[in-house]
């Protein structure tokens, strides 16, 4: 490929997590005297439900070159997959007419998925971030999938790394860059903004920044579909009978998102006074502020074990989404179970804050990532490689 | 899963090649005990130009339970995409209302990768033929990313089974079974029936059943889009050269396709005389006695080496499509040159037919994957498992 | 077509609102000696936000053949033509498979319009409801352009069935059957079961079945996209200002619908206490006892203007969604305003209920439409016709 | 609308009948000071069996701003469902992303429904040339309800525009402008280029532009699936009786086209000397050459009726698909039946040239439509208008 002077690299952004570990590589890609950028925005991002984040990525001073609506309504398995075909379709149409010359998709999520299929079939070289970990959820087969997909692997890890060759990739396709969630972070004044609990809108009652507060993110578990609102029960339960007051974000768009949110509704019709306030989206730099202060952060998203990780955020890892997923000392797992969440969350609360690690990344993960995307061979026939 | 008494498989056929490659486990799901079988049938098995592949099913005794549309006409890479796409948002609702409790998918075409990611997505257990196996081609990419979605692996040589087990598969979900497209060759009468070239209608000249003839079926490489024309006039120029008589199959509805079928349709303008019939397609069985009789095979058909295999084809692999792929003594390579080809096909006549190999199976295939189908401890959490 | 030996008619329900509409029918059809029923559920109709209506459906006794998710979420102009064409593609396949004689499609909108396009393009002969009526909203283009695709016409008024002969339709293929959703209210009784009011899960206070009430429903208007949250709270105001409770649906899932349930759930935040009780659905004979017992039903619902007339409701239509509709004496319309609004309900509540008028029909179109379809001659050749 | 200084007219073409009925508002378009042209090519204008059709366009000097694959393979009834739907999903994406203030469509092909349904949904102004016209085919039903979905009409003839208003638009809503066709032939030498047989491949002897010839185009008639073979039999057999040589055109990509060209294709296997060459496409110009010295042109295309009135070109219009449309003392009629056709041809091939007709426009076509384009009103809410 290769056809332009400068590289051409498309990225896709589907969703607000997305957009927070790739957010330091679009800003390395734009800068790069030999990269041209090409940002596609669709799924989730668009959406209203999920905060807009389009126009946080455009008040970041990125030009959106192209929006695609790619999610089919209903949150169930089914339509899961199906939002997998449409965008796999519409993404080709947008290649086809933007002609990157790489492509660049983020993790394991559906939308990742169709970027992936896309780019390979039609003989764009795809570059792919956190290759190699090891999770649950069908996130966990999504994200080796895309290994065997990919031509260059960034993986977050050593340990991830080592991981991606030994599933038979070569050694130079693998560049250990560290996390880019981490780059957004590194730098930023962390001091939890007084205004930040009126900036951003929700529901529920206002939350005092003067006081300890728990965050709460906890998404379904696709693989265990069904059992979703149960599951969020035993959480509200938990974070309820700290009498502590949180800040709650509403889960992502995968299949059971519906049984959570209708866990969290019904909880709200009855318990209007509980101090847990909802909320849809925050910035990427305002997120890390709001976890760095919190006196846990609770539920099962990945941000606890990687940003939650450079940032020594006590942790309480719920259920299977993560539990296998290298982590660093901040992290407590517990299961689908009040008591044993609210144990761990009392013992992390007491604990207080940890030291940094460097685990996922110590802040330059955008700028290798430029780099190599910008030196790095490209070829698009793959090999199975085993020694 | 496991909702039904029996348990129900649900296979989706895409390809007269794909047909062939599962006829066997077809007819062995249908007789066994404790299975229902559910079948699909779409992409280029519905369409007349690839030979109305689902009539030559219903002759077999198959009921089709769904049909479905999906390949996005153009033959580029970018319609290869969509057509994966298309088909993950049909197969869902197929798979919706058919509510299979494993699906199974055969090989590594895009309409596998389209079965595979519905099926995982929708917490279908998925079982796979083929996997482990090293080739060119998008293919190869392909089969690799199925195996990290899949469940349940039926690779088909002792090798493959390591490769998919060295990718990070549980050694207990891998069951080596050999290739079911042996099974509906073992057995049957092998030789050539007098009629078999006027049963077939095709265009081009008649072919003598009681003359030495050639077989050619060359493919389009995928990551070599662009190729194709030049690719088949060195394959035309040295079939043409030995005077000899051809039977020639149109190529799959892979990228690039239509490069191969415009050079075909070229000669065929220009060479009217020229002792080529082309066909559309032939039953499983015949196509067997087709190679099993002729002087060569010539192209990059996978049959080459699996059923050829087992025949003792002689046989010249052209170019990249198979170039890594294990294979016994009857396949000669050569690189996309007419002199190349042409000295490897003087050489393969010369010697004639080559002796029985069993590296892709002995016939039992079918029921060994029945029987595992059967038994096999159905779950749809997956990890990453290395030693 | 009529290929078997009772006409298999095919009814695709889309909504909560399709349902009611077309409930009769089914049931007409499905005891009728020469017709067959194949029922397709898709679209918000299996969406747990529009309250499962699928579960409705069959609580009632029918039998769903097949079911297919076709919303691209967002409630965008853009997501609303991406999901007509899902459902055309979609309901293709289904087509394909169910091999309906005929198929009937309900009012005009989008999943209607999909309904009637694959079926126009399949030669299956396509019969239509409510045909000719004049509204406002993208519904009207669509309910006359579904009028110039069918084949069979069921218009629901004298006036209706004027304007589509009018249209260029041959006299022969109109029958004026009335709207069978006044089948569905004509017999039953219509007293307010005491338990309604707990039945119904929604959010909000507890309302009082025993104290007079409201009932509002305000769908968006999409050729007004943008000004919905606007809209909602003028009405927000008015309804809130006369002190009464009040029951409240949930809008539909059309462009512009997220405007609205963002009005609502800003209204929510800020009036805890406000007597307003939110729905997402009722039974279609509950929603009829619903508005037949209401002090007046208030918003933009074709139902005020349907139902409303048979059972005399006083009902208050804002805007412009149904401002150019034939309706009886029981509406009053209101612009977006709320003291017009206001001004409107006072009126309306302090007239009480109207006397019935069998506009809309008078309860038997259910029969008469089975009738219509197992006897009309089908062909599928249309042609303009003027005198 | 119209947020943009010049008003942004987006045309998308889809095949090659398409192009040459726009293509002189295309140039009218680009070279209005009003108006900004965005070109969109898709469907069966991107494949290489219908030869081409977006180099010709570029070749003539416009900028493809977006390209869209959109054809799913099959030429069933299904397929072609599904191809609508298809387009309607893509181009929802390509508009929201082109942002035209006006999308223009042609005809009644189901791209055109497609891209009439994609923008009547999006709020965006649309018109529709060719509206009014009464024929044969599905294309009869698409063009009227089409019509209804239009807020600007341009109907080619007086009696279309009436038939537009009777069907209930606004007479200040249609310009009878006369059809853009026929802009593209009025001026340009119409002598045969002696080279013209040369330049454009195809298969088939080779024709001699000294000597009499036929032109012969023949489509499927949607609503007669099935009996396409059966039909071309007739004609082959009617033109091959002549003895005189033919340029044949491969049939469009309509539901039926695999039958029209299973029939040509079996009559080349039997009749390789037969003098008539099978083309994909011409020029726009080129094409009006060909007719306009042609002794006769057989078929079904609405050229003969349309461009042939202006040309004086004796046609014999076969069937059903254009027997009710308007037409010039130019055309014959003749049934699906060999010596009706035949008989025809005699008639023709003696008469000779007819005069020239105005029926369909005398040139100008294209520069009123910029004009109105620039100049109407826009909004986007209709309404049925009875007097």
């Amino acid at each position: 490929m290769a056809e332009h002077k400068r590289r051409r690299v498309c990225v896709v952004v589907h969703s607000r997590a997305n957009y927070g570990r790739i957010k330091s590589v679009l800003a390395a890609i734009r800068e790069h005297p030999a990269l041209e950028l090409k940002l596609v925005v669709g799924a989730s991002a668009l959406l209203y439900r999920f905060g807009n984040v389009r126009e946080v990525i455009e008040r970041d001073g990125f030009v959106v070159d192209a929006t695609v609506y790619t999610i089919v309504e209903g949150e169930t398995p089914t339509t899961m997959a199906k939002s997998t075909g449409l965008a796999i379709m519409e993404l080709a149409t947008i290649f086809e007419n933007l002609k990157p010359d790489i492509v660049l998709t983020v993790a394991d999520r559906f939308e990742t998925m169709a970027t992936a299929v896309a780019a390979s079939y039609m003989n764009i070289p795809l570059a792919h971030t956190q290759g190699g970990e090891v999770t649950g959820s069908i996130d966990e087969s999504v994200r080796h999938a895309i290994t065997k997909l990919a031509h260059l692997h960034f993986p977050a890890t050593d340990h991830s790394a080592r991981n991606v060759i030994a599933m038979g990739e070569t050694a130079e396709s693998v560049f250990m860059t560290g996390c880019p969630s981490i780059d957004a972070i590194a730098e930023i004044d962390l001091a939890l903004p007084t205004d930040l609990f009126d900036r951003y809108k929700g529901v529920g009652p206002q939350l005092d920044p003067a006081k300890p507060y728990l965050v709460v993110l906890q998404h379904p578990v696709t693989t265990e579909y069904g059992a979703g609102t149960e599951q969020i029960e035993e959480t509200l339960a938990a974070v309820h009978g700290t009498g502590m007051q949180a800040a709650w974000l509403w889960p992502n768009v995968d299949a059971g998102s519906d049984d959570i949110s209708k866990g969290l509704r019904m909880f709200r019709e009855t318990h209007h006074d509980a101090p847990i306030h909802f909320y849809r989206n925050f910035s990427v730099e305002d997120y890390a502020r709001l976890i760095a202060n919190c006196a846990c952060l609770v539920g099962n998203s990945s941000s606890a074990l990687r940003e939650g990780a450079f940032l020594g955020v006590p942790a309480v890892n719920i259920g299977t989404r993560q539990s296998a997923r290298e982590h660093a000392e901040n992290v407590m797992h517990a299961g689908y179970d009040r008591s044993e969440i609210a144990a761990a969350m009392e013992r992390q609360i007491a604990h207080g804050r940890y030291g940094r690690s460097t685990l996922f990344g110590n802040g330059d993960a955008g700028r290798k990532i430029a780099d190599a995307l910008a030196a790095a061979p490209m070829r698009v026939q793959k090999q199975l490689t085993f020694r």
